[in-house]
């Protein structure tokens, strides 16, 4: 295989997944040219003034004109009308990827929404931050992190090796996996934690605000995430609601069990259950 | 007020926090001899070969002889049954405290407990980790973190001052509180989160063990206290119970109306309880 070098791609969503990735593919030196697209203009300026796209529009359609590769770096919630608009100005051979939480009948859609000789690639890097926007963008944001990519039975498999060897160009390590079941993970290992931490201070916030001032270092771990983006997680949570629901269910029974241990009284009881997620916790410290 | 010194100080628990405690007074160079007590001779042995601790002994009555400040740094379960032992045990001006995660009725026990002439001070240190014992002890574990000084009406007022300025020699920001008042801030702040830690460490290795390998730095973070020891755990939950499984109602309740918004779609909703709760977050960030 020859060295991974694209003429120009495309980066719709010059957010802090778009912005990091467009940095990390310059500084592996596999991109000539990139060109940001987004809703508002000043902050691609701002990106473009920072080097870390060459030109832009706010128009997707006009951003894609010739490029090899377009990366969807805006919500998921977007993704279908982006590729209506777009799909026929894709150049011939052109690959579409995203950066998106949420798989499944996502990526099923988009295969159906790409025209024939154009290809669709699901990508999702579990990489990110409670913060978001250009500001916090980082070229080592992937280093080192996870990148799972979607392919299905359509899925052409020069387009999925180009896919994760970009991937791996910017440090990351990629995993292949089904789309439905990335759902199904991402449900257990990153929205539900999300759910999970929004209530919590919400907890406080319901109860007295004031307490706050007194939390430790456990509760702010805890709570990280809940400072992630309002906008973006009532997005997320709800392109894979059926999967979250359903690990909002397991979770309330594993919180019930832990309540009737302690109501109980049951030491033993509490004990066991506190070092069987100690026992899994550790294993990834 | 003349410099803070020890001449004898006796810590009953050298584990994390008895340790770190031990080795921020020898730095803060206000005590002189430090004796050390517990269960397990080994742990005991290896304080002193650290120069953590002067002397030791398994038993608190020997071990507390002519100590000015006894330090109890032991599961909060063996309070009770340590100050009968070591009461009539206590130098005239003894000062008894303790670094337990509660308080409450324990306080008050405690007062009734103490012999006439000797005083007994409530503390808790908000510093800690998901690791325990004597291996992750660190001379800086209190410096900058709040400590809870929990006076009551029968409280000796100079105790009270010469235990805060202990914890201020060892650079933590000095609080007072009630015990009871302690005892709800700790249930939502550190007793709450432990459980939903818990539980969601639970979920998974109720659903899929294997897909805790997909996790990244956002579950991490909010699971990071589920490797906390279960014994202690258990024991703080058990003794702070009703003021737990209260703060574990209204959780649940933030739980469903996340749950109620995702279900009905209601993308709004879901936003404005995000927003509630990343805006409370934020204010510590």
């Amino acid at each position: 295989m020859p060295g991974l070098r694209f003429k120009k791609i495309t980066i719709i969503g010059v957010g802090l997944i778009g912005a990091s990735l467009a940095m990390a593919m310059k500084k592996a030196a596999i991109v000539e040219e990139i060109v940001g697209a987004g809703r508002t203009e000043e902050n691609l300026q701002s990106a473009m003034e920072r080097g870390i796209i060459d030109s832009f529009s706010t128009s997707c359609v006009q951003a894609v004109d010739s490029s090899e590769l377009v990366v969807l770096a805006s919500p998921v919630g977007t993704f279908r009308e982006i590729m209506k608009d777009i799909g026929n100005r894709l150049h011939e051979g052109a690959i579409v990827t995203d950066v998106g939480s949420v798989k499944g009948e996502l990526v099923i859609e988009m295969e159906k929404l790409i025209p024939e000789g154009r290809f669709f690639v699901g990508a999702h890097p579990i990489a990110g931050s409670d913060r978001s926007g250009l500001d916090y963008a980082d070229s080592e944001l992937f280093r080192g992190n996870l990148t799972i990519i979607t392919p299905t039975e359509r899925s052409n498999k020069d387009a999925v090796e180009t896919v994760a060897a970009l991937w791996r160009a910017v440090g990351a390590r990629v995993v292949l996996m089904d789309p439905q079941e990335h759902d199904r993970v991402l449900a257990l290992t990153s929205h539900l934690p999300h759910v999970v931490s929004y209530a919590l201070v919400n907890t406080i916030a319901r109860t007295n605000r004031d307490y706050i001032k007194y939390s430790g270092g456990g509760f702010r771990d805890t709570t990280r995430i809940a400072s992630s983006s309002p906008e973006l997680w009532a997005d997320i949570l709800l392109s894979n609601k059926d999967n979250v629901l359903q690990m909002i269910e397991v979770y309330r029974d594993r919180l019930n069990e832990i309540e009737d241990a302690l109501r109980n009284k049951d030491r033993a009881g509490l004990q066991k259950l506190f070092e069987e997620a100690k026992g899994l916790r550790d294993s990834i410290s």
